[in-house]
């Protein structure tokens, strides 16, 4: 017969290489605290509930506490040969207090306990990553709000388009990192959800109370299906499309960061403490930790693949497919919180060249478009107005000149319409001031913003 | 000069082919009606906020309505060399009223344009996808409460694990369609967010009214930065995210109609309707339209990995890159809406084979946890009566009997705790109906958890 | 009874929307040259081994012909009732000849046919994408040719690292196009494979000769399992790796294609047919077309893994989800072969900014390790000659100036072993051309390496 | 100044977490006996060409070897501070041999060094995966022969279609880990290709000689572009496709047997070894093995992808991004390793239940086509026999008896061409062995394919 704990029917024993591929106590340890907690909670209510006595309630509640201690001061040692981290404790357990440990797994399954254990690692962790978020969206308010007069070219298509506010520039990743929070906020809607009492796939005979057991462990709701308790992967799917889309903003920024520390650009520093050196060239510093971040966008999105891939087409209830959930959350778990913190340093200690972002622009043609619009506001159909601005243009880049630099007479040919005031506004910085329109980058509205967010994140706390 | 719209500094001419790589319209084509509803908003604006005169706003709206009513009668021919929906509706605008057509861009560009066209188009049709889910759960809800006292297998790793209700499987899936159906809800939030009045990237010069243009068309909320309003395709990662949740759930489900329709489970017969036969063996009845679904999955994964992607380090504001998901989510959400529909159409129109489910738990060891269970209550610690039970089992299989056909002798030599009264509970109908625990299985929850589902449907409307 | 050609069995019929979401014909008659080709192959062999008459084989073959020329001159019209371009042309032939029509489908069945179709449809077009990516290698060499001498900033994380030619910096594209060309070389192989004649699944009992229909159709090999023949995509898999890996390589060239024709890089500016311009902003120029492919890249990868979905876990023979292989590759061969072509496009035509190169190679650090190799060079370990120079560089940075501009006796300072030949190694000219290690940028290298792949290009015609 | 080997230029001094989140040890300590083989090769060459004395190149050998004898007896501790195994391994050897270790670094970078550790580390590691792919095609080819005469049904859609030869299925899997060869075959070629001696990019202006140090290593090719050598990860794509391809096939595989070892099929048994059970339900005994090969398939793919997202678009040369290349490398490299492993094993020790296989071919209609098949011969156009036998079917099931259980006078009333001699090819082993064209599944065909497949790997060693 088979040493394993479900083995009454096996007869042969595989080798240590087939035991190893198939555990997963080489990720899933880190469930231990929550597979602890969940245990208390359900014996707890074994004991209320008379299912057991309350003596073995009380029995089995001592053992999980010294095991819990013992693992707060790194005195346990997990075996492959017990597969999982859920195994590993009932053994620990059971050297601890003997048979009656077997009690304890009275009207559970390891369906719905590694579903619970696995539910409650994510609802413990949601809130971290909120706050990280909240900590990045601080830090760019605070930025926004000290860099609000600084101009600097704002680009589509990387080609200088019209000046913006370097503080508006910095609030568009506000509003990008407030609907991540969102996002996370309303994962918690499917994580907060209590599959414990679900059993194998079926629920079970034992009068079990499952509202108990959910108070206990400060769960929202309840599965109303035990088959879907124990097959739902739902919370982590979104968690890692949430993680994906997160990853999506970082990486647009550290592609900026990285740019703007060109030579060729030079618009910002990132200190040292957010740089490195390289082996060979002494004069080096390269934007390294936005480099990783970026890249590690990449193994986000291939883990969200991955267990999309797992799911799919996976046949009601448990398969073992689904151990390949947890190691590619949690992965994903330890990238976003150090992204995100990754950002909040590099962006809190990095300089600012205002200067040089404000220099760039002034000897360019962002400023097209306020011509066309002035020759539109004096009632010529936009599309005429863009083309003459944009033969006005071409004749600059020919000649080398801006718009700014030719004479009054020259600009008259091309349209009768303007005027001498028209050099006030070709200013980048009328340009920036002019913009108020709601969401629009004028200094003014970038204040409020900040403002606005400043709310969004004291009503949050 | 260029004969393109921005065409005003350019000097050379494109080939045909280059011109087709980069257009648009050959899917973009399917904005035309939000294309139209959003200049008739911003033109009604226009007129309001005195930018172009009433009588230039009335011209316009009139031309818009006339290009309206062409594309109602496919009348239209739209043009590659257009490029995009946006210019061939500008252009026909052209046509129909004159150069006063140009006017119509006053204050607005491209690139809030397509946004606000992509926002409407995915706003519009996320109601139809949530009544499609609507209709397919109301369909499990009906056929759960006709088959709530169908036993049949539960199934882990594949394998007869205990035996369940029918009906309680069905709603295992309805919860599943819940929280797609409460994904898409949340979906609403940032998609129904107005775009328009961000213009290139910085806002506008003009004094705008967004607000009158959000109501207008019945946004709910506005963005609040210019750049995050030209550069956001959140909304869309989210969409795509979603489905790629809920074919998840339509391939699991799939994937066992097709298994269940096999001659060894035999379990269900798909209507002719929703079978295909083959062009070589006249005895085939497939299950053609589940695997469809099942295979549409890898398009739908793939293009939400492809607008990651397509995302991922993306310096703000517009780039062409992001031309790419249109495709993608036009795609995707004829997929979605078909497929649920089709899964509808199924459920409601097979055969349910009772009796080959209910046989299937007859003869196997199904019921085994039901004696552990019974030992367990009798305080036999839970590991040490699954052990017992397990050696009973393998003596069963190597004996040829299951645990009801054993003698009462042969039970207690296993364990001395077993009386006559174990063979009721050896029962499958029993062990079903035993399971009343929140989430269990048995009948009496099945039909509870229908109610409750009719609720949250009735609710819904 | 269905009017379905596989209909025997059947007694409903579906409705018109189910039709369509099982039909395929919306695209894969683009298989219809194919489909032909392979039926002619087949029939000829039917009459050959005496399975069908002679008179029969040429009425089919007549019948086939005809319908060529009626595709040719766009005669044909096919329908969704049924469903796919093997009935529809079957259907067709039946009108032209009559019953014997159904005499084709001897000894073959859909699943080999769609096998054989598709196969075809992607070994006709593997050498046109060969030859796409031979034009782009040959313009890479050419420009290298031409700027061997040009000298630019080379660039690690980008920042100015060690200075390159331009012409080296071409060529390292070349060396990733030979890669592509050798992958799909190789994907020739599992590609130019006849699963003609295992029919359904199991092959045929019909005296087939399949050695025949491989001739007939230039098919280098023959599947040697009837099951293989038919369940095989791992030729459209590779097809569509290959294409990733390529999409990778065009999109990092997009990038810097982008990057540096920005105003702050300026080094290269794309001509007017490879740019498109702004509907807002007169002034702008955008890389529309490198930013498309760069964008398609996550259609191509999203098109990888929604294949690679499919495939999983499907058990054999033929299963409807792999009707999901054809859409897939035939996009992902529409978008590399454009893709490719836009880039020779673009290449041939951009102006390059010799000047602003070189110039970015004169005020910075980038000569860095030449310092630090001269030293090393004359006895000091690498790690000390890098932190000297570190420290040098630090204090230029400082003091704004570079090392070239630093007087001898300050260098001295640093390190005793510096002597004024020092400054000539400084100059970016002589540390590219000292670089003559295989492999390295000196212009010598570059041009002997553009005549290497010359005669690559030349070995391959 | 900062402590790290860069850090010349560095005034700041990051925190831990930060240095945690960029190091790379925690993956690449892995690297560690391929770091130290390119190393001696690289030093070796370092003496012969004078670049160094040939005292200094055998004190470094010598520390090089004495690092290589620590780490064989565990006795190295690596440590994050020092960031990657590059950077750890030097700073061992210059407490081993001072500051002469400084000189190994001449005439290279951390770019090349690193592309040469992870190129070293696949080549030696390709054949490995090799040899698992034919251990596993030596079973097949084992078990085909063994179950040549088998008969089971063959599927499509799930559904019997024809009988099929067991043997014959086993080796369609043969063909398909043929390919998985064959590719993996080819990707040596790319992989084994020298970097070392590109330096940080431009190549390096020591003399050194690059030929003798890919003799040395045994590489069969040698980079010749210094920017492509270091920016290059094509071998890495290549391995991640070619192992989720074979992860597609082994997924498909695994699908197979766990159907088949449901109560339902029954057609085979996992050895205990292969299986494990239940810690609720006693009588479970699960293909776990399978579905976790079928589950890390979705790991592979996302692997897959994340690298493409990581090189997608990478600017040359080297980025940090490209960090993310090794991680996801080693993990599907153990994952591919052993779940082929796994599957020799599983195959090798289950259980075949001809019985039950050849018993599912009995009372089905998987002779159809045999029937179709014998009017067609007969010269009843094929598509006529098809419909004839369909309606056959029809009335079957209705009544509820096969083909053969008709008697002669209500098969001839279907089509009066039908003889005495229909029943006896409708037996599933005619119809079977009557499939002699070449790949079809008759058995003598199965014993050619056995040998043909042994004549392969024979000439493989």
């Amino acid at each position: 017969m088979s040493d394993k704990l479900w083995g009454g029917r096996f007869t042969g024993k595989a080798a240590e290489w087939v035991d190893e591929f198939g555990a997963s106590i080489g990720f899933d340890y880190r469930l231990a605290a929550e597979d602890i907690e969940g245990s208390l909670a359900h014996v707890k209510m074994l004991g209320q509930q008379g299912i057991i006595s309350q003596a073995e309630a009380d029995q089995i509640t001592a053992g999980l506490h010294a095991i819990e201690k013992d693992l707060a001061v790194g005195k346990v040692e997990f075996s492959v040969a017990n597969e999982d981290i859920h195994l590993n404790i009932e053994l620990l357990l059971t050297k601890k207090i003997g048979p009656v440990a077997g009690k304890l797994h009275t009207g559970r399954s390891r369906n719905d306990q590694v579903a619970t254990d696995f539910h409650l690692w994510v609802k413990h962790r949601l809130p971290a990553v909120q706050d990280a978020i909240t900590e990045l969206q601080q830090t760019l308010l605070d930025l926004a709000k000290k860099n609000a007069e600084v101009i600097m070219p704002g680009y589509t298509h990387m080609q200088h388009a019209q000046p913006i506010s370097y503080g508006h520039y910095l609030l568009a990743y506000f509003e990008m990192f407030q609907r991540d929070f969102e996002r996370f906020e309303f994962n918690k809607q499917h994580t907060d959800n209590l599959p414990l009492g679900a059993a194998a796939l079926a629920g079970t005979t034992f009068p079990i109370n499952r509202q108990t057991v959910a108070d206990e462990l400060g769960f929202a709701s309840i599965y109303h299906n035990s088959l879907d308790a124990v097959s739902d992967r739902d919370f982590a799917l979104e968690f890692l499309s949430n993680a994906s889309i997160l990853m999506v903003h970082l990486s647009r920024m550290a592609e900026e960061l990285i740019l703007w520390g060109t030579y060729e650009f030079n618009y910002i520093e990132l200190s040292d403490n957010f740089s490195t050196g390289s082996s060979i060239m002494p004069q080096k510093k390269n934007a390294d930790f936005a480099e990783l971040v970026r890249g590690k966008t990449g193994h986000v999105f291939g883990s969200l693949m991955g267990l999309l891939t797992v799911m799919k087409g996976l046949p009601l209830a448990y398969n073992k497919d689904m151990q390949e959930d947890k190691a590619a959350t949690f992965e994903v778990m330890d990238t976003i919180l150090a992204s995100v913190k990754v950002f909040t340093g590099m962006l809190s200690t990095m300089t600012v060249h205002a200067d040089r972002m404000e220099a760039a622009t002034k000897d360019d043609f962002s400023n097209a478009t306020e011509l066309a619009d002035y020759l539109a506001a004096k009632g010529v159909p936009f599309r005429q107005a863009h083309a003459i601005v944009g033969e006005l243009v071409l004749k600059g880049i020919q000649e080398g000149k801006t718009l700014n630099q030719m004479p009054l007479a020259e600009l008259q040919a091309a349209d009768s319409h303007i005027e001498a005031d028209v050099y006030a506004e070709l200013e980048s910085k009328t340009a920036v001031n002019r913009r108020t329109s709601l969401g629009g980058t004028a200094v003014v509205n970038v204040l409020k913003e900040v403002d606005r967010g400043q709310q969004i994140l004291a009503d949050r706390s």
